[in-house]
């Protein structure tokens, strides 16, 4: 991966249970932290939209071409919006990882989808299906999943363009970014 | 003016004359680039309220003490809504400067509110009050008015935050960001 990949970062704004739709926003760097574009979307909280949401708004994005890599912040959108991250990689032609700070509770998981989804199977199959893997930072590890690249080059991408804490940039400012859209203000960590 | 200092930059969305408000957002950013947190709020289209709303948005906000500078994408937001700086700078206790890449034509811009607004001679008298400066970059000179802060620590203060091109990059981030939330991408120059 070249110095000058560019990186998208993902994340959702916050909600409630209440809202319908929740904002979500990404943000294109050129790492480390050059803010070379913003693309905001949005999908249904609880829904099933959130990979065509994403696939429909980087595949019409001026900046898709320049691509490395697509970093999203936690495996769903707006709750349970999971994203099938070997879906989106295969109809952007991007490599896609989804990372968070704490490792994902599977079996908690299980357990909300199982009460709340009749299609409860087919979310859990999708966040199962792919590995989950530790990437360590200068920092606190960040536990990923990815499509379409090499851990071991997830890990470089990362590094590259993370400058404090654990966070890659594009995640951070996009979370920065979604939650200022709801709340008027940032506040807090990705 | 201490290399980690905090540069606030404000851009308004995009709109049009049909709409009533217009989302403006500010990043707040240490220099050169790193962000450190992004604020919303809005104000009317051709309203007389961008003073009132940027000094409420600045005053609440978690990020007003270590502001070293609020700097203004143009004189006004919204169409005509100008920015009194020296009220600004007055009500948040930070130094404010608007700045634009095209020299200002007051001639024109009297011609409009002439035409547009029964209260032209007070919003003239404020476009009018600060000496325009002319800020020499790498690149083609800024066009920026201050108050609360001499006109060669203003030069300093956007060289330090300033990558490529002309524009200081909490201003360029706020117009992506502000272009995004309305358009759904960021395209363009501040």
């Amino acid at each position: 991966m070249k110095a000058q990949s560019r990186i998208l970062g993902v994340d959702d704004a916050p909600f409630t249970f209440r809202d319908e739709y929740v904002p979500v926003v990404g943000v294109v760097m050129r790492a480390p932290s050059y803010v070379e574009g913003v693309l905001t979307t949005r999908v249904h909280v609880d829904g099933t939209d959130a990979t065509e949401a994403l696939a429909s708004a980087i595949s019409r994005s001026r900046y898709r071409k320049g691509l490395a890599l697509i970093l999203i912040d936690g495996a769903a959108l707006g709750g349970f919006n999971v994203v099938d991250i070997e879906a989106l990689h295969e109809s952007t032609g991007v490599p896609v990882a989804t990372v968070t700070r704490e490792k994902p509770d599977l079996a908690a998981m299980e357990r909300v989808l199982r009460r709340k989804f009749p299609d409860w199977e087919r979310r859990l199959e999708t966040l199962r299906r792919k590995e989950l893997i530790r990437v360590a930072t200068a920092h606190k590890p960040l536990y990923a999943a990815v499509a379409g690249l090499p851990p071991r080059d997830l890990t470089e991408a990362i590094r590259r363009c993370t400058i404090r804490g654990a966070l890659p940039e594009p995640v951070r400012v996009a979370h920065l970014i979604a939650t200022a859209i709801v709340k008027g203000e940032s506040k807090g960590k990705a």
